[in-house]
């Protein structure tokens, strides 16, 4: 089986954007609200932070459920983690996703600031001061034949395009968001079209699906 | 979680057969060749029998990969199992498969005539003389709390719909294949839209993919 390093489930504004500016605590995606952007996944019976039954089970219920099939390590940029900035004044803060992340992997920050590993539940963070080549193959080592999920920000995925370390991506546009200026994935998603596959998948419920894979 | 009845993956033709007329050990589909209905999922990275590297990686590979997503049971009709009619002469068939059947888990085939189980790698068959809800509570029993994927063919998911026993369907349908006779599933797809949420998905292979969900 070839090991793959994925981005999935990734969400960008109709103009390419994946967050606004002036990120902080109160404020994970800057200056919009990006709870548009993230409604399709919310309204599918796998969502995994579903409260109450019920669920659509149509195509975007396959986007959700396959986030975490074969998916060995997750690899994520210091702003994905963080709302802080520069070196760690203490070690308290653990993310954003409480006792219990939804990556139930190993998660490689990527990082000009190394700081101790340390684990919620079944997630193990670790802190990684490197280019994405070492960070990549640490990630790969980590998940044991299976995938690496890229998770972001836009600025991550970005970086790892320019080296060429990305196989797959499945990125979910909502074209009637727009948030103008930000960490921005893309001008067109068009611009991979050279080195990746693309299909465009228009979703009922407004979003649509891009899906790439390598020429 | 809930524990669902599964159609996935099932193949028709634009005019809603998913086998022809004379079924025979030479022709498992009839009269007709499914070649090019099965083309779009054996076209895919995840098909299990691909011999190469390679294959796409797009919507049809979500589809492909999905087949035996939390599946701990299937459930198939004997002609899917069998091109013979009537009581068994000898135990010496043991389906289309080899020794290596792609299902993985306990399959339970519906028939008027019963045989003892028997296993071929990690999948064993086993025939049962009874009602579609006897045949559920069956395999849903032997699924440990996973879903169950009905199998087929087109007859045997009817008589699962008549019996309101189905919770999501997943056909795939080549609109370019007229076959004209044989094992119909529908008319038209529409006509589950009294019971289920029907989602059209187009994929650019040329195969439009429908997706039912229970109201």
């Amino acid at each position: 089986m070839v090991q793959l390093l994925k981005v999935q489930n990734f969400n960008v504004s109709g103009d390419g954007f994946g967050a606004g500016v002036d990120q902080s605590f109160e404020r994970p995606f800057g200056h919009i609200d990006p709870s548009s952007m993230f409604a399709w996944c919310g309204a599918t019976a796998s969502w995994p932070n579903r409260t109450e039954p019920g669920g659509t089970r149509g195509l975007d219920d396959y986007f959700t459920r396959d986030f975490s099939h074969n998916i060995g390590a997750e690899i994520m940029g210091r702003n994905k983690f963080s709302p802080h900035r520069g070196p760690w004044r203490d070690h308290e803060w653990q993310g954003w996703w409480g006792d219990e992340p939804p990556f139930h992997t190993p998660v490689f920050v990527m990082t000009h600031h190394e700081r101790p590993s340390f684990t919620l539940s079944d997630t193990t963070f670790h802190f990684i001061a490197a280019d994405p080549v070492t960070v990549a193959s640490r990630a790969k080592e980590a998940a044991a034949g299976k995938d690496v999920r890229l998770g972001g920000g836009a600025a991550t995925i970005r970086q790892f395009l320019d080296a060429d370390l990305v196989d797959t991506l499945h990125v979910a546009v909502s074209p009637d968001v727009e948030i103008g200026s930000g960490s921005r994935l893309w001008k067109s998603p068009d611009e991979l079209d050279d080195r990746f596959h693309h299909e465009v998948v228009p979703s009922p419920s407004g979003v649509t699906h891009h899906l790439f894979w390598r020429r």
